[in-house]
């Protein structure tokens, strides 16, 4: 580390302040799930097209894996896999997700097949794997840490969710809860390993803009969201339509 | 060719009844447009997004040249990126792209540095460079074939842009004027090619879903753009904000 890079704790609060500033937490559709403001179909929006970006994450996280040359980061990561797909004996985060999907009136088959998605979505989730594959893997981490912002999210879900929808149940927003002790882990390791191997003030910029990188695929996501079925609510082509898919 | 495979003019057809219901000259923000109801702002956004999608043009026909074992393919499509990068002759597609970005006031160095293109608009762009270079040739072709419908919406621009606006001159607009000529040249091309190999009814779905892909990518720019800069009207962290850029 030369004299002109920044230290570690610099860089951690440059990361941080990614989030503070452009996190998906200050979109206006985030406020409107969480504050109780959507509609049955609005939530359903959203159940459908979180699916397409929960699906990906695996498949990213396996792009990432098949370029790791290192046994110990390949197996601190691999978890990733198993949180979201499941194991043996627990089901996962994708399987989690469809119960979701069937306490809001979603057929989970159809969800579970990508029908209706967004275009939108599609385009951000999919520039979010190509991102995973074909960057240098310190941006490839650098992009997993939206993480660090993700359980003050989780808990604002659990609490708006269970206050303001019959359909929100302990067993119903079971994704979430589960994820609020997942991304801790994970996110641990990852922003020690970033700030290990972001040794020059070049490679902090870039793992900072990985990072700036993810938020927009998060953020396109909700405004995608927003003008499809909140204002003007126009569906392009293809998008889910209010009443379909319905268990 | 079985006898299950419908007819090169059945699927001729269906290919262009994808234009009819999906291509971007149905979406709101090109009715605005052409109609003289955008502001000059709103103008400058179109601009600076649509810059994106027309440097990514020639990096797609790259893409694709690279994948193409027969060189008389390769000569014939090859001038898809002369038309765009231009030739000791003439300046090309996007010189006069930044033409019509100074003629709204915009800085063409803002412009061409890539500055302040909404990431959905780079997602959407970027997905359509990626399908070229990852698909099937096939489908890589078909998905050029939005050409098809491409003559019909630049007549409309040169007309409506002519009637409402004051920086358009037949020189501002010399890039429309342009792509009067090489699209059809190009689609002519790319459409006979499309129907002599897709010889099953499997691959006209295939080509089919291409074109219908490509219409999203195109609507899904012009979606982002009616978000960000006219209902609501809310700009995403790292978009192009009226008054950035100008001359």
């Amino acid at each position: 580390m030369t004299d002109l890079t920044p230290p570690p704790s610099t860089f951690e609060a440059r990361l941080r302040q990614i989030g503070v500033e452009r996190y998906h937490d200050r979109h206006p559709f985030h406020k409107m799930l969480h504050g109780g403001q959507c509609s049955i179909d609005q939530v359903r929006a959203w159940v459908v097209n979180r699916w397409y970006y929960q699906s990906r994450i695996p498949m990213k996280d396996a792009a990432f894996l098949s370029r790791v040359e290192d046994p110990a980061l390949r197996r601190s990561w691999r978890s990733r896999i198993e949180d979201h797909d499941g194991t043996d004996s627990q089901p996962g985060g994708i399987a989690r997700w469809l119960k979701l999907a069937e306490a809001v009136g979603l057929d989970p088959d159809y969800v579970a097949a990508g029908r209706g998605v967004l275009p939108a979505t599609r385009f951000a989730v999919d520039a979010y794997v190509h991102y995973v594959r074909e960057r240098p893997l310190l941006q490839a981490v650098a992009s997993s840490l939206t993480e660090l912002f993700a359980p003050k999210i989780h808990a604002e879900r659990i609490t708006g969710l269970l206050e303001h929808y019959n359909f929100a149940t302990p067993e119903t927003l079971a994704y979430f809860r589960h994820r609020l002790t997942e991304a801790p882990k994970d996110v641990a390791f990852g922003l020690s390993w970033v700030i290990d191997h972001a040794r020059t003030a070049e490679e902090q910029d870039a793992a900072s803009a990985a990072l700036t990188f993810k938020t927009e695929v998060l953020w396109a996501q909700l405004d995608a969201l927003y003008h499809a079925y909140v204002a003007p609510g126009h569906i392009p082509p293809g998008g889910w339509q209010p009443g379909e898919g319905l268990l």
